[in-house]
Order: C-alpha cells, then sequence, then structure tokens
C-alpha cells in the first residue's frame, strides 16, 4: 500500500501551467514566464476589460496609453532600482559602424558572445503602466485632481513556472493624482468596486493588506512601513487551494507623494500632490476566471457569461 | 522682398508632430520615437482593426498574441543581428545579491552609471510580430499549411523626430507557412485586400516594391537580392506630399524558407516550409488617416466612417 499522494504547492502549479498548454490556450514561448495567448483567452481579457471599463465609467477617466519602453530619465525618477532592483528590465542596442559590426559578427560565428558590441539605449521596459505619466504631470494640477485610465504591457524580471506569474504582461490602471485626502478616498472606494466586480464574476475574491516585494534587507522595513501604514491592498483569489494564501490579480494602492515629489508636481491647494490607483492584471484575472469556472467560456455560469455581457 | 520659404521635409515632419502633440492625440513621451497616446487615437486604431480582421476573415486564420519580449536562443535563429543591429533591443536586468546591490547604490548615489551591475537576461525585444511564432512550428506542417494572425508590439531602435516612425508600436500581421507556391500566392493576394481597404478609407495607397532596411555595405548586396527577386512590397501612403515618396504603412513579403531553414520547419510535402505575411502598422495607418482626414474623426468622409463601423 503507497502512502497517500500530499500534493505541494510546486507541482499544482505545474499541473495548472500544464492545462493551459494542452488547451491551447496558453502557448509555450520558451521562457519560464512567457506565454503566446491565443485567440479565445485575449477575447476573454477584452470582455473583462469591457466590464471593468463600465463600473469605471462614472470617473471619467482621460485615457493614455503608452508604449511598453520609457525613458531611463524617467525611471531613475522613480527610485525604482532602489526598490526592486531584481525586477528591472532595461534595454541595450547596437550604435557602432560597420566594422564595429564585422567584428561583432566574427564574434559571434566564432560561438562568442556578443553583448559586449551592445551599448545602453537609455530606455527602460516599463514595471507598472503610470509610470510613463508622472513626467507628464511636472507642475500645477487643478484642484480636485486628475484620473487617468491607462493600459498596457508591463516587465517585471521574475521568471517563474507558476503561470500566474509572467515577465511580460498587461495591467489596467486608474489613477488619481491630486489632493492627499483624495487621493486615499479614491482607493477605498474604487478598490471595492473592482472587488465587487470579480465576485460578480464568480470569484471568490477578498481584499487583504499587503506589501510590495521591496528586494533585500533594507527592503524589509519599507515593506513593514507600506503595511504598517496600509498603503497596498490587493484583490486576492484562491487559484491553488489551501496550499498558499491565495494570488494577488489586483491591488489598490496609496502612493503618498512620492510621485508628486520626485516628479514635482503639485496639487490645486499648492502642496505635493498626493497619488492612488487601482489597477488589475489582465492575465491574472484570466487565468482566476479559467482555474474557477473551467477551460470552457460556453460553460461558464449564466450570470457570469451576463457579466462579461455574452449571450448567456 | 524676402524669398519664398521653401517646405523642407524635417521642417513639415517636425510641423506634423507638434501638430499631433498640440491636439492631444500623441503625448510627448520624453524620447523620439515613444509617444503616449489618446483615447480617441486607440479608439481609431481599434475600429481600423475591427475593419481589417473582417476582410480578412475568410483565411480563418489562428489568432495568437505574444508578449513584446521573446528569447535571445529564438532571436539568434533568425539572424537579425547581421541584417538589423542598429535596431536591435537586448534586455539586461539585475541578478545579483544584496552587496552588488549596496555598491549598484552607492554608485547610483555618486552620479555613476549603474549599468555595470545589469547583466543580460536572455532575452530580447520582439521585432516584428512574427519571430515569436517559428520556434513553435518547428517539425512538420499538414499539407496546405497554416496561416496565423498575430498582433503586438515591436520594438525597433531607430529614435527620429518623424511621428511616422516610433521605437515602439503595433503591428498586426497575417502569416502562411506552408508550401512556396502558396506562400507566394498568399502574399500576391493579401495584399491587394489590404490595399483595397486603405483605399476605401480614403489613403491614396499604393504597393509599391521594397527592400528591408539591411545594415552596412554587405546589406546593400542582401538590400538588392530582395528587390530583384521581388520579394517585399510596400504599401506606400503620401504623408508629406511632394518632399518624399510616401510612407509605408504596411507590407506583404516573401519569406522564402529563411525561417523554415532556421527553425526546422517542414512543409506538408517534406520540403522546407516556406513563408509569407501581410501586415500593417496600426500606429502608421492611423497617423496616415489622421493626415489625410484631419484630426477630427467625427467630420471624416462618411463613406470613410462608414467603413470604420461608425454611424455615418
Amino acid at each position: 500500500m503507497s502512502a497517500p499522494v500530499v500534493p505541494d504547492l510546486h507541482s499544482v502549479r505545474n499541473e495548472f501551467r500544464n492545462e493551459l498548454l494542452a488547451s491551447g490556450l496558453l502557448i509555450d514561448a520558451g521562457k519560464p514566464g512567457l506565454y503566446g495567448r491565443s485567440g479565445l483567452f485575449d477575447d476573454i481579457v477584452d470582455s473583462l476589460d469591457g466590464a471593468l471599463t463600465g463600473i469605471m465609467a462614472p470617473l471619467d477617466a482621460e485615457r493614455m496609453r503608452f508604449a511598453p519602453v520609457y525613458p531611463k530619465t524617467e525611471f531613475e525618477l522613480t527610485d525604482y532600482i532602489v526598490s526592486f532592483p531584481n525586477l528591472t528590465g532595461s534595454i541595450n542596442g547596437f550604435t557602432g559602424t560597420d566594422r564595429d559590426h564585422a567584428s561583432l559578427i566574427t564574434a559571434r560565428a566564432n560561438g562568442e558572445d556578443w553583448n559586449d558590441w551592445l551599448s545602453p539605449a537609455e530606455t527602460m521596459l516599463v514595471p507598472a503602466v503610470c509610470h510613463p505619466l508622472y513626467e507628464r504631470l511636472s507642475g500645477s494640477l487643478p484642484v480636485g485632481g486628475r484620473v487617468f485610465d491607462l493600459a498596457g504591457y508591463c516587465f517585471r524580471h521574475e521568471p517563474s513556472s507558476d503561470p500566474m506569474r509572467l515577465q511580460a504582461f498587461r495591467m489596467h490602471e486608474f489613477v488619481y493624482v491630486g489632493e492627499e485626502e483624495t487621493a486615499r478616498e479614491f482607493r477605498d472606494t474604487w478598490i471595492v468596486r473592482l472587488l465587487v466586480l470579480l465576485q460578480e464574476l464568480g470569484l471568490d475574491a477578498r481584499t487583504v493588506p499587503a506589501n510590495d516585494p521591496f528586494f533585500g534587507r533594507a527592503g524589509r522595513m519599507l515593506a513593514r512601513n507600506q503595511l504598517a501604514d496600509d498603503l497596498k491592498l490587493e484583490l486576492v483569489v484562491p487559484i491553488y487551494g489551501d496550499l498558499d494564501d491565495g494570488t494577488a490579480v489586483g491591488s489598490g494602492n496609496c502612493h503618498g507623494d512620492h510621485f508628486g515629489q520626485s516628479f514635482g508636481i503639485l496639487a490645486g491647494d499648492g502642496s505635493v500632490a498626493h497619488g492612488a490607483c487601482v489597477a488589475y492584471g489582465m492575465e491574472r484575472v484570466t487565468l482566476a476566471l479559467l482555474r474557477t469556472h473551467g477551460f470552457e467560456p460556453a460553460s461558464w455560469p449564466s450570470d457570469v457569461r451576463k457579466r462579461l455581457g455574452w449571450a448567456a
């Protein structure tokens, strides 16, 4: 008689990943955390995003879309390299001559690495869709602040076999920049609306106090402060049963005056602007829906289908 | 009496760029060729993409979407670094210890560059949306081949003040991989359908034989061969009047057996697979529409509005 098999987190994650690949919803793109997505997968993303845009409509947010690449000068102002060096993506390019290129090709033909012929392009991969926004707001905001609707690709260098953790993923984020009190109110109001939407979609979602994964020993203190000041709430959904505390599929954050200070943004009352955001990971929520309701959207519960704008 | 002002290409491009920024359709993102886009801009992109998807529907293409980042091992197989080193984007990250991070921070605090603390992440930015596809096709294809519908961000390191030339832009591409004869037929058929769509949208579009901007002296021969073998057709629209030969907003290409050879892909008849594609630049066509019909889509010609699925 063999001992009962106790599932462990690693194998359950692998199993979910393999099921997604076998179904064709995700396509192995050759590196941990890099996938192609099927048309069906992105149809779910689009419907989900339609539902989100619907609940956020009262904000009358200014829609802006930025590319996944932005200037290093702006990256520097966020101090991201201090807090999250391990997640950073920096871009190198080739600016050499014909002769430099010839030596690059010779080195490559000899099986050598050709990275030494590249140099920093002074651009970075965008780690959160709001980062390219702040430099645009330098100066004074109107009284009451401004609200933005931002979406696009983010990059985080954290290769993982967990299909919930991608190196390149899409985030949809609503950002308030303005007065301090309004900022926290914004976060507290709209994180609940997003929570309700996720629950209407049949997800067992809840909000939990959280902290960002600040790097290293110094980072532990930053994390503690963030928790103590109630600056970060995560929207968590159970993906792997009791094996972990659930996976964050969205969050609501008070940025304090971090971006206001760094980018020289003043609120309408003349104080340094505060910021807050509510955001969700477009692939993460989609994966949570697939995990919860199965891989056949046609047979998802009729109220979920209706909430996604599909024929019930 | 002053001499009449003769407009030159550089100043006319700058003027177009400044008009786009003043209108808010594009948002200066801090580097040549990097922009934010307004909600209105992306509404046009979405409608345009809907019209394109409509005409391409008979292909019943397999939809796949890849992230803008892919493995260096696959980039290597395309020989892109030989042909277009100057357009390449390579990603570096930080994988050091707490102590390494401390020295990075010290260097940064002293105003030094911290690039030396990063190392290659073995990933690259995607230069064309079909590049992450081919490794997935390694092996044998069915007789008749396969057709794919791919879309997403591409990166090309070519900073320019011309708003038609972006460092990060979106491409929608239909790709055939299979038998040689079918590949050329695919290109010749669908480039014309795309041309007709652009003309229906009121663009003064035409196809011209073209070549890719292969790098350096050796590249000139590659370019000549590509032209001589009629491998590349560009869809060109006049953007700057008579000041240049128009701007490419799309293309149809015969890849020959380049990707088939490199990635070990066999056609259904056992020969090395050939490939072809028809693609358009989502921002480029949108900018061509704005240049042609003006910055107020509400007052665009009613047949153009109708073709985009808008109330006429």
